[in-house]
C-alpha cells in the first residue's frame, strides 16, 4: 500500500511537473512574438503514461496558469482538467501517436510561416540558419478535402500530416515541423522547450525565405553539401555545436 | 423620490462602467501596436439608454483617463464630457444605428489593413486565422463621391459602409470589420473588448494576405468548406472553440 | 541694472528651457523606433534670439543629457556648449532661415521613410493618414552635384530643399517634410515636438504607401476634395479636429 | 619574482577585462534585435597576447555570465574556459590572423542581411546611411566548394571571407562587414563595440536597400562623390563627425 501511495504521489508529481513544462512552453509563444490573441498552443507529452499536457482552449495568455493546462490521454479522454482542452488537441494527439521521438508539440499561427502555409509553398532551404534545424525543405500537407473537413477535422488534420511524412519519406527528427496548407505551421521537438525553439526558427526562416525570393526569385536551394554540414553539426552522432550533446535531441 | 435617486445612482454608476469600458479599449489600441500618434478610437454603447462613450478628439493616448471619455447619445448630443468627441463619431454613431447587434466599434490605421484600404482592394480569405474572424473577405467600400465628402463626411463615411453591407447582404456578425475606401478599418462587436480583438485580427490577416499575394500572386481563396468549418467552430450555435460558449459573441 | 540683470536670468532661463526641449525631442525619437544608433537629431529655435538648441555629434542617445544640447546662432556661431554639435547643424540653419514658421526641426534615417530617399521617390499621397498631415505628396529633392557635396555640403542640403520648396512653390506648413534624395527624411513644426510627431507619421505614411503599391502598383493619388477635406480637418481656420485648436499648428 | 607576479595579475585582469567586453558585446546582440535564439557570436581579441575572448557554442544569451566566455589563442589552443567556444571559432581566428587592424567581430543571422547572403548578392550602396559606414558595396563571398565545405568548414569559411577582400583589394577598415554566400554577415571594427555598431547598420542598411530595390528595381548605386563625403565624413584625417575622433576607428 505504501508502494502504491508512493506510485500515487510520483505519480501526481510528475503530471504537475508536465503542466508547469507545458504551461512554460504556452506563455513563451507570445513572448516571442509567434503568437496574437491565442492562435496557438503548445503540449508536452509523459510517455511512460500516455498522458499529454495541453493548453485550455480559447484561454487568454496572459490570465494562462500551470493549473489550467488540460491532461488528456492518448485515446483522447480528459484525465484532469477544469477547462476545455484547445481545439487542436486531436492534431496533437494524432502526431503523439504517430511521432514516437515527439515530446512536446507547439502550433503557432507566426506571420511569415502562415503566409507560406496560406500560400500552399513549402520553405526552400535557402541558408545555413534553415540547414541549422532541417534536412531539407519544410514541407507543406496538401489541401484538405471536403469530406476531411467535414469529418472529424482536427484529427484529420493530424492525418495529411502523417502521409505528407510517410508519403515522403521524411523522418520527423530531420523535419521537426510541417506547414498545414491553408493553415499554419506545427513544430516538434524531444522536449516542448525545444518544440519552441523550433517555431522561433521557423518563423525567422520564413522570414528569410520570403525576402530572398523577393531579391531572387528563381533562387536555387543549398548545395547538398552544405545543407548536410550544417545539420550535422548540430544534430546525429557527429555532432560538435553545444556543450555536451549525447545523441540527437531532436524529436 | 427614492426610486428616481436610485435610478440616478443606477445611470450615473453604469455610465461610469462605459466609459471605463471605452477607455480600456482606446488604451488598449497602442498596447497592440495598432495606433500610431492618435489616429484610432474605440467607442462602446449602452443600448437600454442608446448612449456610448467615445474618445476625445485629439487626445494623446498616454495621457488618456477614463473620466476623459465623451458621452453622446444615438441623435448625436453630447450628454457629458468636457472635451469634444473624436471627429470620427458621426460613423460611429451610425453603425450603431444600422447596425443594432454591435455592442462597441474601434477605428485604426494598422498599417497592413490601411495598406489594403489604401488601394482599394477586400483582404481576400487565404486561411484559417482569417476563417476564425470572417465568413468571407474582408469588405471594402467603395471610394466616397466629392458631394459625400463636401457634406457630413463623417456621417456619409458610415453611410458608405452600409451600403455596402446592404448592396451585398453581409450580416455584421459575419464581418465584424471592413476597409474604408482611401481610408483604413472599422472593427466592431459584442463589446468594445471584441472589436479591439478584431482589429488585431485583421491587422494580423492582412499582413499575412499580403505575404500570401507575394508568394503566389493569382492565389485562390480558401475553399468553401474549409471557411465554413473554421467560422462555425467559433460562431453560432454549433461553436466548439473556447469555454462555455452560447450562442454567436461576433457583433 | 537690476533690468538687465533679469533680462539675463530670463534669457538663461529660457535658453535651459530650449535644450531641453530640444533634448526631449532628440530621446523621443529612438522611443519611436525613428532612430538606430546615431542616424539623426532634432533641434528647437528661439526666434525672438535666433538661438537653437540641437544635437551634439555622435553622441549615443542613451547617455545624452540636457545639458549637452548645443546652442547655435542663426549665424552658424557656437553660441553655448562643451560638444560639437551635430554635423547636420548647417541644414538646420539653413531651414531655420528660410523657413519662418518653423520653431523646430528633425532629421531621421527611418527606414521606410529612407527607403524612398535612397530610390528618389516622393511619397505618394494614397490615404487619408498622409492627408492628415500633408497637402499632397510628400517631396523629394532633386540629386546634390558634385559641385555642392565637395563645398559646403550640409548647407547644401538645406539649398536643395529649399530650392524645392521654392521651385514647387510649396508653403512648409502644407508640407511639413521632405526626403533629401539619396539620404533621408527631415521633418520641421511649429515646435519641435509637432516635428517629432510629423517625422513619426512620416515612417508609418512610408511604410503604408510602399505596401499600397506592392498591392497596387498603378495606384492613382488620393481624391482632392478627399486631400482637401482630412488636411483641411486638422489645419487651418476650419479645423475641427482636437481640442480648442487655433489656427494652424504647422510649421 | 615581484614583477613576474605582477605581470601575472596584469594580464589576469586584461584577460577579465576582455571577457568582459566580450560578453557585453554577445548580451548586446539579441537587444538590438540581431540575434533569434544562439544564432550569433562575438568575440574580442587582446592583440598583445594574441588572445581572443568568444561566445560558448550554444549558450542561451540569457544565461549567459562573463566568466562563461572562453580564451582561445591564435593558434587555435584552448587557454581559458569551462565551456567549449562558438563552432564558429576558426572563422573569427582566421579573420583575426589575416585583418592586423581588427579587434573585434560580430557574427549575426540578422534577418534582412542574411537574406541578401542567402541570395548571394552583395548589398548594393544606395544611400548616405550606407555611405556613413562602408566605402562601397557590402560584399558578399563567393559559394563554398563541395572540399571546402567537407574540409575545416569554419576555417575555410574564413579563407573566402580573405580571397574576397585579398580578390578585390577591399580594405577591411574601408568594408568593415562581409555577407558569407548563403550564411549570413560577418562584421568587425576596432573594438568588438565597434563591431557590434556595424552589425545594427548592416541590418539597418539591408532592410533599406530591399525596399529601395522593390520601389526602383533598376535603382543605380550612389554617386562617387557622395560616397566619398560621407564615408570621409566619418572615416580617416579629416573626419569631422563626432567629438574629438582622432585617425580612423573603423577595424
Amino acid at each position: 500500500m505504501l508502494r502504491g501511495a508512493a506510485l500515487f504521489v510520483s505519480l501526481g508529481h510528475m503530471l504537475e511537473e508536465l503542466k508547469r513544462e507545458a504551461y512554460e512552453a504556452n506563455v513563451a509563444l507570445p513572448r516571442h512574438g509567434l503568437i496574437n490573441l491565442t492562435f496557438g498552443n503548445a503540449s508536452a507529452i509523459d510517455r511512460a503514461h500516455g498522458i499529454f499536457a495541453i493548453k485550455p482552449s480559447g484561454v487568454d495568455y496572459a490570465a494562462l496558469k500551470p493549473e489550467d493546462m488540460v491532461l488528456v490521454d492518448l485515446a483522447g479522454k480528459k484525465v484532469e482538467g477544469r477547462l476545455n482542452p484547445s481545439s487542436d488537441t486531436p492534431t496533437h494527439r494524432r502526431l503523439f501517436i504517430a511521432f514516437a521521438t515527439v515530446g512536446g508539440i507547439v502550433h503557432t499561427h507566426s506571420s511569415h510561416a502562415t503566409a507560406f502555409a496560406q500560400a500552399g509553398r513549402a520553405i526552400p532551404i535557402f541558408g545555413t540558419t534553415h540547414a541549422d534545424y532541417f534536412n531539407g525543405d519544410i514541407p507543406v500537407t496538401r489541401r484538405m478535402t471536403a469530406r476531411e473537413i467535414a469529418g472529424a477535422y482536427e484529427w484529420e488534420t493530424g492525418n495529411v500530416i502523417i502521409e505528407k511524412f510517410t508519403g515522403d519519406k521524411l523522418d520527423p527528427r530531420d523535419f521537426p515541423a510541417v506547414l498545414v496548407n491553408r493553415h499554419a505551421p506545427f513544430t516538434w521537438g524531444l522536449t516542448v522547450a525545444k518544440a519552441v525553439e523550433v517555431a522561433v526558427a521557423v518563423e525567422c526562416i520564413a522570414h528569410m525565405a520570403l525576402m530572398s525570393l523577393q531579391l531572387a526569385p528563381e533562387l536555387p536551394r543549398i548545395e547538398p553539401e552544405l545543407l548536410a554540414k550544417h545539420f550535422k553539426r548540430k544534430h546525429g552522432p557527429g555532432a560538435y555545436y553545444g556543450q555536451a550533446r549525447e545523441g540527437r535531441d531532436e524529436g
